[in-house]
């Protein structure tokens, strides 16, 4: 493998339920974990084509390459963003199955044909543009986290465009947004299907949501998928969360450690 | 207290968390966890003016009064169900408390102000008057579970019509028609604002959801509230049903039986 450059302030984190490596900055861009639930949230097409639209870093792109053979092609605006990804897909050796594209999203049918896409992955800025109160300082996780170069609106246009018939979009986001989301995927002929939220624990409101929608899909049949809950009460990753992140639950990582 | 007449078939049945009797007739009208979990859903205001649409042998309104003492006015077309729950009332001696209207929903005005009305309950028919693969048998679920005699639509429009601005719909419905259920409240001005799902087990997919619009409010802050699990993986009621019927934790009761 060639030699993988690391900048100033870069590290390698790796996701243990895979052997996933990815390349972070926390002053930058680092992924959460929206973008793990996200990359293992819809089903995946075994062929065809995937998407990842915002993909920051290439979190999920990365995730999802262990989920399919299918090829991945990731857009994202920020070029520095892009970078970080383009060498975590080297050093991960995927440069065969992802390719991060350094693009504004509404140009996506410059590199993918229209209504040629099988599935596409989405974790967009979640707040709208106005609502500066929460605003970090960093340029980069002010564009990555606010409604400022794109807007769940384009997101949903671009899928539309970009999605085969029956083909489906897979979006993380907040609940607060819900209303929201549901008028807007179905503006566009995205027929919501599957929601999943997800609580930091099991006695709080849920924070975040994965949604799935069917271009051209029917309106009826719309599923509430069981909960899933971050945290046990106290404070510690619930099973569910430990085997995502780590492949195993707690218990088997003691059970094994006691043989 | 006056002689309380029961008819052939019908029998006494209590919520033991509450002191309340409600006259039951499984041949004709019964009330399930749904009008329980409704009961206990919305903040209850404590004066002005409730009231309970479909309300069935009127159970969510004589649940409903033990959490307020304002007035509920419940409205029921079936006379059949109207008179069981007539005769429920006075078995309370809820007289000055609840009133059961039999009339068609409607017809709502004629017996309460426009704009008059704080808070409405409602179960109403789940099905869709085509959904007839699941018709019963008796032609009193018939009408109760499936959208013959009225239905979202006519519910949102009227509850319009009765509540004061500001003024909170609380529903109990199922998952799948909660596109449906977002799109009608929103056509009418009542605003989704809380959404609880209810689950028949941790690990299944959500079979009810508790809801509350309020009348000319903002869309946005929208909440998912933790969700509800009625069963624990072994099939007993968890505690939270447990203590929803009972009053009490099956532990509490153990507990107390030691002493």
């Amino acid at each position: 493998m060639d030699k993988i450059n690391l900048y100033k302030g870069e590290r390698i984190d790796q996701l243990f339920s895979t052997d996933v490596k990815i390349i972070q900055n926390k002053d930058v861009f680092s992924y959460s974990i929206d973008s793990v639930l996200l990359s293992r949230f819809p089903k995946f097409p075994s062929k065809g084509l995937i998407v990842d639209l915002c993909s920051g870093n290439g979190a999920v792109g990365l995730f999802a390459s262990t989920r399919t053979k299918a090829p991945i092609v990731e857009i994202e605006i920020q070029e520095r963003l892009a970078d970080m990804a383009n060498r975590s897909i080297h050093l991960n050796q995927l440069d065969n199955q992802v390719r991060m594209i350094h693009a504004d999203l509404k140009n996506l049918l410059d590199y993918v044909p229209r209504s040629g896409v099988d599935l596409i992955l989405c974790n967009p800025p979640y707040f709208k543009d106005h609502e500066t109160s929460i605003k970090n300082n960093s340029e980069y996780y002010l564009l990555a986290r606010h409604e400022i170069t794109t807007n769940l609106e384009e997101i949903c246009q671009v899928s539309r465009h970009a999605l085969k018939t029956n083909g489906r979009l897979a979006l993380v986001h907040r609940p607060d947004r819900f209303l929201d989301i549901i008028d807007t995927l179905k503006k566009y002929n995205l027929a919501p299907k599957r929601v999943q939220f997800v609580y930091p624990k099991q006695t709080k409101e849920a924070n975040l949501l994965l949604i799935e929608a069917i271009k051209d899909g029917s309106l009826s049949g719309f599923k509430i998928l069981p909960p899933l809950f971050v945290h046990k009460e106290n404070g510690d990753y619930t099973d569910e969360i430990h085997r995502i992140y780590f492949g195993k639950t707690e218990k088997d990582e003691k059970n094994n450690s006691n043989h």
